[in-house]
């Protein structure tokens, strides 16, 4: 952290002002208002785009107190603390090891690497440099999630047995949409692996623990689309990765869900899906559904035996983390935006020494190379072990 | 407003700094963040509490730049050039009268009078000063809701032939809850008609137009509450108010849906529910169907032959008005706060001269009228019937 | 009953071999499959039918023995023990009476009558003639709606505080669909009230006890039909009779639901809508849900605190009244016609002396009256009140 | 078929009373009434159970001519046409061999061997015999589920991209239940595989096409149960079968759903779930969803743009394949025992030479080789590739 900010002033830097650079900068200055008593009150310093609009929205709209076209600058200000790297895919690893280097805690959105390699490079970066991390896994903060962990930590569904996981998007679904960055290897590396898998695996890990082994297989279904505007190709282009993975999984025997089986899905072509992302877990004495397009609802099943067997749909209420927070009452729903303000509050707890609540590092590289591993096995048929990545905050057995 | 505000910024007092105060509060400094092309920046001034703890939070949490424990100062203050009121329900009419007297608009919680008539001297007031209104009839913003509105408007459902709603919360329905304000008739006056079906109502009359007439019945459940601690009683006492009311509705022939019927119902005391909130409407052509605790969701039926009859479960999405705003794509879901953001808009749009979104004072009349109208169905047994409320932005056939 | 049936065996008269006539028969053919210990044997005897495709199916099909056009040779026909009316509406009143004069136990279609008044004469006809009667009020024998009633008695809901019954169909919903007699007053009596209201209000008879007083409101949207072919019209004539009716009720001090309120609604015409048939009823320690659509589900909450309120989705098991009859196991599912095969037991069993389960002619009476006062009260728009009829098995407190 | 039946009646012998053994008898006796111009009249000639209580049912209330307890006498009646084999799992392949070279065509029930070597033993059996063979793989004859065959091949989902089936099951969830015949290999063969995944493949099958290779995992979670009373050891004995299994699937490239991706799961012990029993097919058009816990519906979704993106809740109507023998109306729902008798109409076309509509021995084949490949690939870790049986009837290309 930078030398003498004012006490409880944290001051943040941006890079790169889309979607996730804008909810970034909305969380941090959510957070004292919602999170009063840590007395951390964030600071928007200065923001990097290359597009003016982004640096014009930064300053105009968000408020930071300067722009810059080279995130460079971001990362040399004396005045910011911390650093969102919010860059497309292909930026994350790079600017990532310069925030590493430069001394900055840096929250990061997912994917950190294009592969778990790249990803481990960014990660011996921050351990070297010693900074706080944190990925941008945002459905871990949902409280029907926090829930559904608490309750398996807490034995109450018994020995986990299995898990069925899905991210279905979509929102590539259209063939006539153009071939942009997210078709591209060199830019984004994998397809839905890395855009809504490595999600998925990261909450299996939060919730279950660490994944030992998997076997998987991926599909391309629009294999063509129109290239860019303005790109070398006129016509259609090749889409360059997977329209669809799934995969078994196993656990560690060090993980809570340890012997437990499961399967992991991913799409972004599902016509009739809009963020339907869930999972269902099952322990010998208990069930749990969840889904994000139902966010607020988490379906319980804890009786075997009697009359009333079956699912509860339960809405969010003040038993769940972190929900009263939020909303006083049952019913009244939180948003996804509420999501990074959890994440932001965790990520700064870690830079300024608090309890450790944060993904970091760690955690995306163990997500990386599970999609590395079903990347291989999809090609080798073979099943991929994995090692326990260590530092991560995978839910582990006592 | 106030004399020599910076250009585009807008003072800001509050009354009252609970849940509503609070939720204002942010939804102010949302505002400029999601609507940043109107260049309007509220700036909170002044906050009015009687609990130091209130006072406390609005100036280091939220950022007042003063407070005092009588509201009075606040509408007397030349820096505030808009006033939110959220204190308890029996003040409403009273903070209310005295915003109008000092000049100030004013954005008003529910219920603005514990009647009709006391709603009809809050709205002689802010008439004769000239002040813009906003009532916080929050269910209107809802982009589902938005968009149920925008098809009825259309035409897509054909002629409206009924409608069914209802807000069933379980909120009192542990007896052993004690006897607050809710419960006592001269604080609240009535009960769940004031404090869900008002917001029903309102519905109704933004969606479908003004109700014409109704008939109702009403009934108290729980009828002994223990006293509060501290009150002059001790033991049980009783509970003044209704848990549950119900009533027949018909709507005025100048009412996008002349000649429907339909009932509308609440309760407090509903086991199970938790924010269930909605309603159903069936026109010729189609039907709609919508319920707060799944709050990004419409229900849509548009088919009456062929293999596929059923309603289609849609996920707000950019098609659904407002929603872009507050995230770019389908599934990932708005939060409640975000309709006050909503509602923050149309009242500084309102009161700055913009389209006229925002509901208004003389729609809080036009609700409360009909609660009375039930009252007195419920006691006479008869059919009540209403007049059009001047100046309320029902759903008007064209 | 005829003299000199085998033991156990009783004849079968059939009147009518449309829908309902073709599924009383194979539900007195389901008998003593899923009822062998009863040591009934039903056995069809004469079908009258005007059609000869109707006589045809139930000679060649259905198996009876003989077949005629006249309805009163069945009735006349000694081997005939008992017989089952499945007439056009507008028949039912008069093969009532003519069965009770023949001295027939019979189970007949609803609505026995076109009004109250009509049902009434039936109802004298059969109690002078001391036959057995039983109604085809099916939705009654649904497990889940029997353990809905059971737990209501046993008091597991606390006192009932309120309902809110519909049944909406979509099946006269479209425009161009002719004006059968079901939109012409002199054959069907009212429109949806007594095609669809008549079995929701005899469901709440039957769960909830006799309904008291209602006020109601009534519609007609679809207001012309193309003329039958073959009728002296042609072109478009008017539809007689309501599309669209609610109520509201109350119970009276007899009623398990004594101080209950709720509102009743009926549609024919609801876009979308597929037997949307159900109820929901809340009292002050529970609550439960159930539609036909999914008829084989209870939605149950009994939970008024702690993290898991919610409603559970139940599907009927062996804890529920009958289901262990037609299977052995959760989750696989009754249908419709089942329901039947129960409503031949109860009248069998009422037949032959046996417990008092079925419906009867006094429940059809009930039924009528409270569709006459609504009627009577969507003219007048005031309450009406009913008395209780006697020999009726409404659900009484104890 | 034996000598000389009476013209279109089919002698029908039964082999085992149990629930299968029952219902089969009376899917005998609703299929002329379903069917009638089929001509087709099963005559109940003989049953045979070692038990006197199933020999008892058989002849008091099913009306079995005769009964047996040696299943050889039933198979040496010469007026036994046809044989229904419902027997425990581990007499189905003597009692198949026995029926095929006795002559008789048979119905026989799943698993028809407790492996793919011993199914493949009875296929050789009936192929040799030239008899016709039904199996009961009940769930392909739900008319949503037909209907989703119907829109796959007519390309109304346009190329099918992936599937997700699983058959989740709560019966064997509670650990106190015996070590009954299920959980023994020598009686039962596999568990949950041959149980319930058994089922799942061959809708896949029917759906999808032929599944060209499988990778899998499975587990065994309630390890050890109490011993059955009487049995040789007392206390706690070991489960020797597993509880649950998942596994990924290919497609043939012959299949409908060639190059699609998917996974299929299966549980007996999934707490909260009762019959819960689906699948979910992707296509670049559209998608499908099913679940037997709610047979009558399907879930569709053929639009991928505009602002109505979404699954329809479609109920079972006449455009869905059978259900209007059934049900004259949507929503009106069948039940399980429906399907049985549609099963019994296939079975018997086959046998009178009529249109080839049932599923046979090479179905059953067909998948009992995936579950062995499933077994084997459990224990290998690699994929297991499997051939095309011939004579099957999985959805192939046209
Ligand atoms: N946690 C989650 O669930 C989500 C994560 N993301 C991740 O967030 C990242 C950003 O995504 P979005 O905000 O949706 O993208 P976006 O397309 O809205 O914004 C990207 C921004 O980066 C800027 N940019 C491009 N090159 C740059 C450079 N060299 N230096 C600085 N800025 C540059 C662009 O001008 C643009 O403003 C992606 O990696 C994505 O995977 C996105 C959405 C959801
Ligand atoms: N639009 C909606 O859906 C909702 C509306 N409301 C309405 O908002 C209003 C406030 O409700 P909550 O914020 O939930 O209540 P709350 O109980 O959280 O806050 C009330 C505040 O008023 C203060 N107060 C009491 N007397 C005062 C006085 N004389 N002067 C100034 N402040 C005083 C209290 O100290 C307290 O801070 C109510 O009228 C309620 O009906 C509440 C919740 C939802
Ligand atoms: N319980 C329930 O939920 C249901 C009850 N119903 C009731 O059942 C009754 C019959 O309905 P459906 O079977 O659907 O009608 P349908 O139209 O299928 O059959 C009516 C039959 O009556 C015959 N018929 C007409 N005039 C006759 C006469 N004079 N003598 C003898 N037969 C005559 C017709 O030829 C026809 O075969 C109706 O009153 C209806 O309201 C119908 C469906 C459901
Ligand atoms: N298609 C489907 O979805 C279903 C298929 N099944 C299958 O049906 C078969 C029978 O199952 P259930 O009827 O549920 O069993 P069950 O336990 O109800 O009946 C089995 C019957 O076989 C009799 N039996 C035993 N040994 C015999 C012998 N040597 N000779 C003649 N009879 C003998 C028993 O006495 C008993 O009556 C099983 O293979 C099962 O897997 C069962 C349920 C559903």
């Amino acid at each position: 952290m930078s030398t003498t900010p004012p006490p409880g002033t944290i001051g943040v830097g941006l890079i790169s002002v889309g979607w996730m650079g804008r909810l970034h900068s909305r969380a941090y200055n959510a957070l004292p208002l919602i999170y009063p008593e840590l007395g951390i009150t964030p600071r928007l310093v200065q923001a990097a785009d290359t597009a003016q609009a982004g640096r014009d929205y930064a300053e105009n709209v968000l408020g930071y107190k300067s722009t810059t076209a080279d995130y460079h600058e971001v990362l040399a200000n004396p005045e910011v603390d911390v650093v969102s790297i919010c860059a497309p895919n292909f930026l994350h690893a790079e600017v990532g090891i310069a925030a590493a280097k430069a001394g900055k805690p840096f929250w990061i959105e997912k994917p950190v690497g294009r592969s778990g390699t790249e990803t481990a490079v960014v990660e011996a970066a921050a351990v070297e440099a010693g900074v706080a991390t944190c990925i941008g896994f945002n459905y871990r903060h949902v409280p029907a999630v926090e829930l559904a962990k608490k309750l398996i930590l807490d034995g109450q569904l018994g020995r986990i047995t299995n898990v069925r996981g899905r991210f279905f998007g979509g929102f590539s679904s259209n063939p006539e949409d153009p071939l942009a960055w997210r078709f591209v290897r060199s830019l984004s590396g994998s397809g839905v692996l890395g855009d809504l898998m490595g999600h998925l695996v990261d909450l299996m890990h939060y919730v279950l623990g660490p994944i030992s082994a998997v076997t998987a297989s991926t599909g391309t279904y629009l294999t063509e689309r129109p290239a860019l505007p303005g790109s070398a190709t006129t016509g259609l282009a090749p889409v360059e990765n997977e329209d669809y993975a799934n995969m078994l999984i196993r656990f560690h025997d060090s993980a809570v869900a340890a012997g437990a089986l499961g399967s992991l899905e991913a799409s972004r072509i599902a016509v009739g899906a809009s963020s339907d992302y869930g999972f269902e877990i099952n322990g010998t004495e208990g069930s749990v559904r969840w889904n994000f397009a139902r966010m607020n609802e988490l379906h319980v099943a804890l009786t075997r035996t009697g009359p009333f067997v079956g699912f509860t749909t339960v809405l969010a209420n003040s038993a769940f983390p972190e929900f009263a927070r939020f909303q006083p009452s049952s019913g009244t729903g939180m948003g996804y935006d509420d999501l990074k303000t959890i994440e932001a509050k965790k990520f700064l707890l870690a830079v300024t020494g608090g309890p450790a609540e944060s993904s970091n590092i760690h955690d995306a590289v163990a997500s990386a190379n599970v999609l590395d591993a079903a990347e291989e096995s999809a090609t080798s048929g073979a099943w991929v072990s994995l090692p326990v990545v260590a530092g991560s905050t995978a839910a582990f057995a006592k």
